[in-house]
């Protein structure tokens, strides 16, 4: 048996998410009937971020234990099979130690905004359409308060299983391109709806309905009815999961890759 | 009553293309079941290109004539109608001989093509997916035979009503974005399906199956059955058609814009 690990790209919008739920149409629910039909077996999966309903995800981390050697040809079939919303952008071999979950050191999510008068119809399924001018700068100000380790309960849905709230958030960057106005989340691990409710925050700010330094308080207040907004779920994609203490992927490449 | 004219932009995927059709979801069904609900009367559309089922628009021009002060309302009101797949970009008051179809001097499709190893969550919908490479040079030496005044009986699925197949094909242009190869096709006015069938082409010819001289004696043949391949309806998209001639479109900007 040896480690297997897939990076997948979704477009989540017609998914209630990455985890199995019976009945439900969900990303993993999919993944693991096509690794039944190739494998014949369905292989514990571990993943790197569960991914909500209707959340994106451009390089999300899955792995396994399976008994395997051409893993081009998995990728193949399981491609095939997956179809147009699902696509296995990478399939390598990890270290025996390797789990997605586990040996993640970071999160990466990147919530698109959509500020102008009407929705484009080729980036409406994974960007938020939002009319109305924001200020980056205000939306900048307001971040650089939520920038490192903090206890993050008002900006957490549901608590986790072991009921800290506290992570560390290496990043929280604004930006702007044209009437897109993008921001970048890093943390070591983000808690349930996070990046959601941070953006839904800084909306807010950049809308001039709050301070800046209005963050601070709500921050401070550890309480989830604090945070004025949560954004919705289309606009956020999981662009990347780092692995490693300088980011470097662990795992040799695919035998097509060498 | 004054003409009004329309610019749309849509995802075609789900439509069967823009002609109203009983029983069938397209463009212009779901525009004249808005134009009903806003002005009580359905007006009579034209339109400047009848894409099929599939093509997407990001440029579609629609003019009717209507008794309406407001438009910039008006293009609200449809928007919040139309739903994520239909835009209205802009709505204009025209002169009073403006006719999206007759008025047009040039109409400009683009073709999308995604050549790598496999196809891309966020732009499956609106790129062909086409795993292999192409010869972009070999493409542009077979385009470059086929630009210019010409019968394309060869390109051509249906003949129109007058039985006339001769066009103006004013530029065909292929080029490469990473693995994307891209194709741009203005002509006066196009048969139908007929950028579809010179992209397929152009592609036989980049994959190196037809010499690029090939397509001369296609050409010459005015005989539909001689051209290799129709490229499928989800790679393209009308960008732009364009009025009067310098391009200029026709037509004040509306309210908001002034």
């Amino acid at each position: 048996m040896t480690v297997v690990r897939l990076t997948l790209a979704y477009d989540g919008t017609s998914f209630r998410g990455w985890a199995r739920q019976p009945g439900q149409r969900t990303v993993a629910g999919l993944l693991e009937a096509a690794l039944q039909q190739v494998l014949g077996v369905v292989p514990r999966l571990s993943v790197a971020g569960r991914t909500d309903a209707g959340v994106h995800a451009r390089g999300q981390v899955v792995s396994f234990d399976v008994d395997l050697d051409d893993l081009d040809r998995l990728r193949r079939q399981l491609n095939s099979m997956l179809g147009p919303e699902v696509v296995v952008t990478d399939a390598r071999f990890a270290s025996a130690d390797f789990d997605a979950r586990f040996s993640a050191t970071a999160r990466e999510y990147r919530y698109r905004i959509d500020t102008g008068a009407f929705a484009d119809p080729f980036s409406a399924r994974w960007v938020w359409h939002r009319e109305g001018e924001l200020s980056v700068p205000r939306m900048r100000e307001g971040a650089a308060h939520l920038v490192g380790e903090h206890d993050f309960a008002s900006f957490c849905r549901r608590p986790p299983g072991d009921g800290s709230t506290s992570r560390r958030l290496e990043r929280l960057a604004v930006g702007r391109r044209g009437e897109r106005v993008e921001i970048s989340a890093r943390a070591n691990a983000f808690l349930h709806q996070m990046v959601r409710a941070l953006v839904g925050t800084l909306v807010v700010v950049g809308a001039g309905r709050l301070e800046p330094d209005g963050v601070v308080s709500i921050l401070a207040a550890r309480d989830r009815s604090r945070s004025p907004q949560m954004a919705p779920a289309q606009g956020l994609t999981l662009e990347r999961v780092v692995y490693g203490r300088r980011g470097e992927p662990i795992g040799v490449p695919s035998p097509t890759e060498r």
